[in-house]
């Protein structure tokens, strides 16, 4: 599977296994770290979210022009890869930042704090999060720890146990703030799977009648299973894309949203929003769903940013980002008449068998004025 | 890097995460699950491998032209999978097969022994090899083991674990020897990874600026650990190819070979071989080393097969397998004269931080007649 392409670019953020885990095992610390952490250990991932000119504009400009929220302060980052935050927030004026970093790039964010003159503030840790200690607590949690659609990888919950463990009553997070949000679209991509899915199920049926006529082993048993396994895999696996503005017929809607400074390990395990989106008109086809998240570095209540920065990964020409949007697509399409509205309801739930997979389900219908609303139905998806 | 391609084929065989395990962490069964199994649970997989028809056809000769031998006998089928071997086993005449497969896939190959009518003699049993209980010892153990230049995955370790439990001491393996080949070869290959390695550099140095210049921090000094990785990346890690005969440029030579029947988990998780083979004239041009491997199914001393059959995954127009060969490039290549002998040693040992992986490290240089020979070479490579 992994020779497959899905949707159009390369996977920058963690690879994440997806297949049920052995018969009595759990998924265990070793697992875990061959199933995600593994990818950071590359420097070549680290660079290439290093790249991402909007996430760095990003975190640059929150730190930066809010330096006041950083000078002589102590500051945790969670996940510091090649320590670009770390290094950031001591350059703004920390006086203590301690850099935990499960893989061995934990070395490499060493290195470059010794490079840049400020190793005698960062210290890099390494080790997960959950797992060391600190001397004391901190003023600043600072992580970038946004997954495709924000929840996938739900590294939040690594960021919430520092939170709850290291900072202290009145300190604040950067970022301050997340939202996730979902709009109709329209894409060709789902003409595409539906034909790698038909020609998948037609090579099934060769192999099928090979199988049998030459090597005298009847394997039909296996059809709905192989199908129920390539429908998944290219029909309701969302893909990677970066969409352009007008692929999106229909005003954005906010399905979460949560303070980092108190959300809780049990708002953030799941999703459940309704939505309810007038159509553009002229198009005529919903082809999907698109996700995608914002963040926004508003400092804390009692201490407001001087200056609110946002880092928004919607369709953009050009500010596109690394994590893309994640595509749900419609099969097949729905048309729509001009004034109907989307009407719906979303839930994200955690894979039972990887914490750090979603599965997604979409249940929806079309309301029509001066008409009967069509039927609802039901769309599930899987964020791999 | 998932997104990369590497060599021109998919990978058929189990994908092996190839990256340092955490600190303090050793490689336990979760993990090993994670990093290696998984990829055997998914029915398309599975399809791939059931595809091969050089591979389908040598099983299924094997055991058809030898029903004698599985007439009324217990077989074990270490790593069933889709259930193939051991229903051939049953359909030879075997009274009795267990079937035993680490993943899920291990459900499919019960439906298919129950749709083939043979469930009264498979049965199949979920669990690593090395943990599940037989309630008898077996006449034959049949398995398809080989990875990527046969011993990449590492799985004949189970296979002897196996042997020496269950096999009874006058029992016998399917198949019963293997061999390692390695040949020079000419290609171009090297001059795209090359230039891979170098636009990767490149763009590395594009980032080096942009990351001082706009974001105020030097990376420069990850510049040799980044040049390390991507030199191991593109120039030292073995690539999957399906090779034209006409490549290689000498004769062959068995850099390994063993008794399925003794071998030992020591004598076969490493390789120290020597190799003297005269080049072909005309080519001029040594561009690596390829590698591959055969099987043979020859019964055992006290029982030989009637029908004695090859396994072969050498080059071939008409008869290439999903184990295509594993190329080693040589960067630059090396410049021969007509009558220059390849003369070599090669060294395969497990890769430290998974024993799934592979280093291989060729001693080299060229004898050549009626003058000194040339300096000799170290190339290290990695089977990822």
């Amino acid at each position: 599977m992994n020779g497959h392409a899905n949707g159009a670019g390369l996977a920058s953020r963690g690879t994440v296994v997806g297949a049920p885990p052995p018969k009595g095992g759990s998924v265990d610390k070793a697992a875990d770290f061959a199933n995600y952490f593994c990818t950071y250990a590359f420097l070549y991932h680290q660079k290439e979210m290093l790249s991402d000119r909007v996430r760095m504009d990003a975190y640059y400009n929150a730190i930066f022009r809010n330096a006041r929220h950083f000078q002589g302060k102590t500051v945790l980052d969670v996940g510091t890869g090649s320590g670009i935050l770390a290094i950031w927030a001591a350059q703004a004026g920390a006086q203590k930042v301690y850099a935990v970093e499960a893989t061995n790039m934990a070395g490499h964010a060493r290195t470059v704090a010794v490079g840049n003159g400020v190793d005698h503030i960062v210290e890099v840790i390494e080790g997960s999060i959950e797992d060391i200690n600190l001397p004391e607590k901190v003023d600043i949690i600072i992580s970038e720890w946004m997954g495709y659609f924000l929840v996938r990888e739900s590294m939040f919950d690594s960021v919430i146990h520092a939170r709850d463990r290291w900072l202290k009553p009145n300190g604040m997070m950067y970022p301050s703030h997340a939202r996730m949000w979902v709009a109709p679209m329209q894409t060709s991509l789902g003409e595409h799977k539906v034909q790698e899915y038909h020609n998948s199920m037609s090579d099934w049926s060769h192999f099928l009648h090979e199988t049998s006529s030459q090597y005298g082993v009847d394997m039909s048993l296996l059809t709905d299973p192989y199908r129920q396994e390539q429908r998944k895999y290219f029909l309701q696996t969302s893909l990677w894309n970066n969409l352009y503005p007008n692929q999106i017929i229909g005003p954005p809607a906010v399905v979460k949203e949560f303070d980092c400074r108190t959300a809780t390990l049990d708002e953030v395990s799941s999703v459940h929003s309704s939505f309810r989106i007038p159509l553009d008109s002229g198009h005529q086809s919903l082809c999907g769903f698109a996700g995608w998240f914002d963040v926004h570095f508003k400092g804390c209540p009692s201490d407001p940013a001087d200056h609110e920065v946002e880092l928004t990964t919607a369709p953009s020409l050009e500010d596109s980002t690394h994590w893309g949007q994640q595509v749900f697509l419609l099969h097949p399409p729905i048309s729509y008449r001009d004034g109907d509205i989307l009407n719906g309801t979303m839930e994200i739930t955690r894979s039972t068998y990887n914490h750090r997979l979603m599965d997604v389900n979409f249940l929806h219908n079309l309301e029509r004025p001066g008409s009967r609303p069509t039927e609802q139905v039901v769309s599930a998806f899987f964020i791999e």
